[in-house]
């Protein structure tokens, strides 16, 4: 893989992974694997796919076994962004049995889900490979894992949207009914934010898609669009900035979308209807 | 409704909406909104559906609008575990515009993931209407959002699995590998728990339910058995503790699993694969 | 020993220990070992017993130590769960003076105070050791030290009951008052719950008693009863299911009570009343 | 009651009911009451005392049912450091019959320990009532809990050593033999600290105490003297400075040690270990 | 004022003071106000100003008296950004004088602060307020306190520039060298981020910046240039994009910079070397 | 350097460094540096003075860059409490790029802030330094910063005061106010206070202070008094206890100041009004 990705942070990384351990340990600890599981076992195991997808999110898995026991060895044998098919061998993992059982589900719980977005994200950035568009997550994220799927929809091949609603300004309709308009919103935005704020602004109609082209904006939302819409609206933009099609993309539709000129394409069900991707530990000897 | 939801801790509320809100707010906060909105603006909105399913996450709806501003007036049109349309009002809201549009992504965030996973549960629940089976989830949860997925499927007329760990035993295949054999695990476990605990053990074949019959247990899980296999185990268990299927159940399959006479019907996919449900807010006057 | 302890989870133990640590050393610090010791000086020192009882908190111990200086090295000469007597050494710790010198009273506050409650556990197990019954704690928990509490008293060779209000059903007298007698509160509890949660019920009487032996329950807690009642009890449940004992159980009658053939007899005292047990630190040498 | 209690800060009280409700409540909540108490029911409850002693933690008792449900109505009869006798009514509550019943095992379990910590003080500071000597905490508390200790303490009618190693310097043997003697660590002590810090120094001897008294200090400790030699160190200080003993004191031998004319007797039990107070809460009416 | 000022998220104000409430309190409280006001006494106080400079922090001020206790009246007389001389009224509060006393403090730091902040930045506007340039802050903040002092610079007119590493790239020189070159850089940058992230490059010589001009960027950032040098790059740049000055930027030098035509003149200053504004809190009566 | 300089504990350093990278890295990280350097990358790099001062903070500088990654080599070629010139190497640093570059600014930050803090205190030092007057902090501190600052005080050679409202008595005029005069404030405060806890009262005339000599206090408080004034209490006080003088002192009065025979000056702003102190680090090669 040659994906530029993001560096997930330590820092974020070890709250993430200790919460959702705390999360699944409760307080009585794991019963189970106290009982039946001597306490010097000693375990090997692997980590497959069980179907095709890509892969996000080793660095939280393998800091899962580790914060159970420091002495786990977590050996990644892909890469976050790297593709696999059902069989293919993730990571391997070597030490204490108790550990490693007690975090397993942890860990494959944020594989999963963060597989899930990378794989989703792929099957579209595969649909538009025949264009210049980019496929773009949203702000419609699982509450608390923000950062995360925007990486993981990063390992897919997409492209990162506002992180939150202060690093950039994007001027919806209701924002433009209370502001008086497009133009007086636009100016509104341009006097509220400095000079490394960037200012998008949704647009239903090609009049509204005038008024930018008049007022000056770093970017467009062409919201609920058909595609011929679409095609008028990227042909007027003409490459004065960038412009983004949104509302009711899927997968049967984007290829259609993304070759009406659009740059971005915004898809929600990036992050909130990802199927998790199925992958499973196998202990292969104690 | 008759249905007896768990009632949501005001402590797991308050803490899961404020940090879904420092996650959208970020540094700088909303700032299309401080551009574009007057400071003392009021606006009515409604959040509806905008397809059929079940509602779940309203008291974290509320709370979003609420942290922002104390004075909105967030009013449930409709209860968690509801059944909508189409174009049914779920609630009404009425205060502050800007704290207003500041929370709508995030209230929608929840209601959106967490009705989502209600109502995919319904499904399943709807399914196996015809049989005593209950539909149940597993710890296959999105980090962080168990406990608000688990209410999630209770909204949806399911039933509630493990929390976590420590509040039951499930001995696995490896805890039964490593233990030496059925018998040994289930006496490992007996003697490790206190009296309020249960213990629950997972076989793959007909042998070793015979093996867990002579032994005893408080449940039993048929792992990814056929339904003839089912069949089998539920006549040999005979009622004498509850038995679960699981393993590859999918909206198709569940409802010959559920005809096998099991008692319990566990699935991934409610927590780790539900889509969101559609869910919108407009504005209708400032 | 042989006792199968459960494993106290790495991150309770760095939280507990930590905030543990804060409350100790404020704002300033240790001012008197700045202001006396030299920043370089080392020094050696045992932890020993100075009355008899039974050890349990030997991880919060050594990592009150190293959270202060990684470089010091403790040295368990015993484990939790072992029984000492006057004189006995229970770790060496062997490192920089001033980390140890900072540390040690938050090391012994939790050495004390968890080997007290192992200490009186073991007083109770031992006088019950002719029966069968098990000494179990409560709810009755130290705020903020359940977990470690319910840890001490296996260490001290007593059983461990609901870890809080959601790892099992406890339905007392005013349960049963509100939901219209045994019979109904049993029923409402069934339906409530899934099939990995217990269901106890509290009876004060024996036509209570008799009333779950119809209705069902996973298990009974007879509170207040003499010995006369409780052997009626017994004999009535006759191995249907655990029966518990409880109320004014002291170290004085908790015999009687156990020879009365009850299964578990469950003690507040133990976490809620347990003294310290008096263990010291001692420099050796510098 | 004339006593001049501290304020506990309304964010400390927040704080530790907050912690001790999440402890309790786990993950999934009060299942007993959810199952048996209808959502609306109403209930009236009082809490008494069971035996005699002093009252401490009525902020938290309120604060904890609050923080359940704000509409319970939580009226204290006493107040903090008030002496009852069994049978005293100490406060009477009113309000939704769910939230007192998940509220009330951390309400008592805070006003039980902490009652129990006033009780136990206040035995001791009865024994000294004829002499001059206060009764005083020491820093062996419970972790977690030192501020609320410290503050039962002062309901007992005791009074607050050090709250932690950094608001006074109290040198003892160990910093004496590092620092080369008893006038060396006084002068190092001197030299490090500002001038709102007092210095104590612990001594066995009156050897040391006559060092003591040429080079000045704030306070000393007398470590385990008897009786006799408490008498000739109080006559050689001769009020120029207070002294405090320490060392085994119990109820037997406190009031012979005050009498020696010591300022100040701390004693480890008032926090390590005292037993709770018992206290319970009666449904009155539904 | 019209100032537009950015609102300060009620979560960060109230986690804010908290934490600096708690610093101030530490374990034992206010020990001099309880021992010498009594606990039922009312005061009525007023924050003056005893010099000139901008108002900034009165939330966090507010706030301070209402989380000691909430029936503090606290009505604030001026707004965040409106300017003051010595003796004018900021605040009126009235209420319980324990309280008052105990956050007074607390509340005069975060005002003293953040006006302080305000007030420096007040100073620089002033000096280039016949050009357009804008004075703007950095990242050169006091750790733990970048939003605020970011908000403060806002009341005195200031703009904001990033708010931290992730919401804009700005390519420094160590970047460039790394990475090859301007032009490389560029290139790199732009490849990584999405439409909505805006990209500054730093220059120091006419070369670079001509590079720049040929590559694209959304600003520049001319650093350490002599004013003939930044007349001679305004030229150049011509209105492309928006450049900012910065280095040895001092109330003596900023109106010869901004009159070279530069749009942002960004100044460390602001908030890593502002003098608290003299304020202070008068009793009035009790 | 002979200073004995308070240790900062690791748990501090690890929380302040750690809330800083979080507040600096926000969600996305360090986009500039993912985008420009290479993952592999190494750097070598120096900190080094840009003007003449005192050096604070070096502990949390370093922690700064282990905290985003454990491999960076940080070698500080100086102490805390070392005087600078322009041009000295404070640090040395090797390891990743990206860590480097990411931690800067807040180690930066830290260091800039705290030195600022150690410089401006030795100035006040150097000024007094023929006297035996001590240079001592306020609470005015900048929140969240108070121990860090303090430390910082005691690094450029200066005292401590209170480190909060709990670890000594102030009484302040509005206290004395409404205790009704300073013998009635001072008996308060003994009766309040344990035998660890000094009292200081602040006087601002003459006869107040006969008042506080005739009740004994352990310091008094000499608040805004002329030169004269000073000596006539330092006179009256003739050694007692040590006296303060507070107000209006600035580098041009101290020296003046100290000269009357005051024990200590207290000065708000060596923490609230101390700039930063120019310091840089330098990329020496990749």
């Amino acid at each position: 893989m040659t994906k530029n990705l993001p560096t997930l942070s330590p820092l974020l990384v070890q709250d993430a992974v200790r919460a959702a351990l705390i999360e699944d340990l409760g307080r009585a600890g794991d019963v189970t694997t106290e009982a039946t599981i001597p306490a010097g076992a000693i375990a090997r195991a692997s980590i497959s796919a069980r179907e095709h997808g890509v892969i996000a999110g080793l660095p939280l898995a393998r800091d899962a076994f580790l914060a159970m026991d420091v002495s786990v060895a977590f050996e990644a044998r892909l890469s976050d962004g790297d593709a696999v098919v059902a069989g293919d061998c993730v990571a391997r993992i070597n030490g204490p049995a108790r550990a490693m059982l007690s975090s397993e589900r942890v860990a494959l719980n944020f594989l999963g889900h963060l597989s899930g977005v990378a794989s989703l994200t792929a099957q579209y950035v595969k649909r538009v490979a025949h264009t210049k568009a980019k496929i773009c997550d949203t702000r419609k994220t699982t509450p608390g894992l923000r950062v995360l799927e925007k990486y993981a929809v990063r390992c897919g091949g997409g492209a990162n949207h506002r992180f939150g609603l202060d690093d950039a300004v994007l001027i919806k309709d209701n924002h433009i009914a209370v502001a008086g308009g497009v133009a007086a919103a636009l100016r509104a935005a341009k006097a509220h934010v400095g000079h490394l704020t960037k200012i998008e602004i949704e647009v239903d109609t090609i009049a509204q898609l005038r008024e930018v082209l008049t007022e000056g904006a770093d970017a467009v939302l062409l919201d609920n669009m058909s595609a011929s819409q679409l095609r008028e609206a990227v042909a007027l933009i003409s490459g004065c900035f960038p412009c983004e099609a949104s509302g009711g993309v899927t997968l049967e539709t984007v290829a259609e979308i993304a070759e009406t000129g659009v740059d971005v394409i915004s898809v929600g069900a990036l992050t909130h209807s990802a199927r998790t991707l199925d992958l499973g530990l196998d202990i292969e000897i104690f």
